[in-house]
């Protein structure tokens, strides 16, 4: 099977969850694997300037608008949580806490689907220790403020900027990025074409 | 015939040059007209507080890829000019003395051409007056200069950011807003659909 896509999202990206409902299936009609990276775009802001797209003049009221548009169009639930965007720190580190693999992707998607599937708020720990406990997880609590999670996700959010990645989401496909969810059919078309 | 689209965008933006190649023919499959509003994308710059994307950190470097790979997928010519961002105000006056119809398309058209896919100064006056006499057209010199011309400019541009128009592309169907080359598709989807 060939390389993993990459997958770098923020918790707090509608558009990373748009896109979370569709890369895995996108990927697996390649037989692709996708490697999912959350990681903390603030800290990518902080080098490029941005501020959250709400939080901006004009493109605020445009985006809130589009995030509902997009999501009808893919036929996914949307509502924008009352308190956003938010700080999806406790989620991240579980992610890395459980290790990134399928056990992870499954708190992620529920995160992502609690936030912006239902308006949950997904900011306190206890919230994201909830939705590990549906998944049959204990202990999320203390794994987060374990060290090496929270250098593991301090150490994904720096390479990421080191390689250029600045918003969410953001795929990576054989060394190409592509960013956007309105990018993901450009992302199936390198898939099946390596390249144009 | 039903109402046309309105496509706005700024003669120095290569999204815009790309979707000025794309919506002409896209609006006749649905039996639209388009009408062209080139206006003054740094006027909404300085309302939502960007720069232009080359400027960005981490943004500039992908974008300047992006445009190249964007314009492959499209199958049309694209080389970034030396100077860029570059300024079109003589251009954009030049469109509406022409009163944007088909010769101001036309203007347009060759304009863009001639900026993105020659990477030809399109700044100078004597730069888009050339063109212009290419089309026919004598004595743009002096009408871009006229008050009226430079008045209309202003209104375009003012009128289009009280309408929240903060990017180039900028397409609005029906009153339906998209803003983006990338969001064609889904322009195109409106536009056979009538919504979703």
């Amino acid at each position: 099977m060939a390389k993993p896509i990459d997958f770098y999202f923020d918790f707090s990206s509608p558009y990373g969850y748009l896109a979370s409902t569709q890369i895995d299936d996108l990927a697996k009609r390649h037989k692709r694997d996708v490697a999912w990276h959350p990681f903390l775009l603030g800290a990518a802001f902080k080098v490029t300037g941005q501020k959250p797209l709400v939080e901006q003049p004009l493109r605020g009221a445009y985006h809130a608008h589009d995030f509902m548009r997009s999501a009808r169009l893919l036929g996914v639930p949307f509502r924008l949580p009352e308190k956003f965007p938010f700080f999806g720190l406790a989620a991240s580190r579980a992610f890395y806490w459980l290790g990134g693999g399928d056990k992870a992707k499954q708190l992620a998607k529920s995160v992502f689907h609690a936030a912006f599937g239902e308006a949950r708020d997904v900011t306190p720990i206890p919230a994201v220790a909830a939705l590990a406990r549906d998944l049959g997880v204990e202990g999320l609590e203390q794994g987060i403020e374990l060290p090496e999670t929270k250098e593991k996700l301090r150490v994904v959010t720096d390479q990421a900027i080191a390689e250029g990645i600045f918003g969410s989401p953001f795929f990576v496909v054989d060394g190409e990025a592509f960013w956007g969810h309105d990018r993901l059919a450009q992302v199936d078309r390198w898939l099946a074409t390596g390249g144009w």
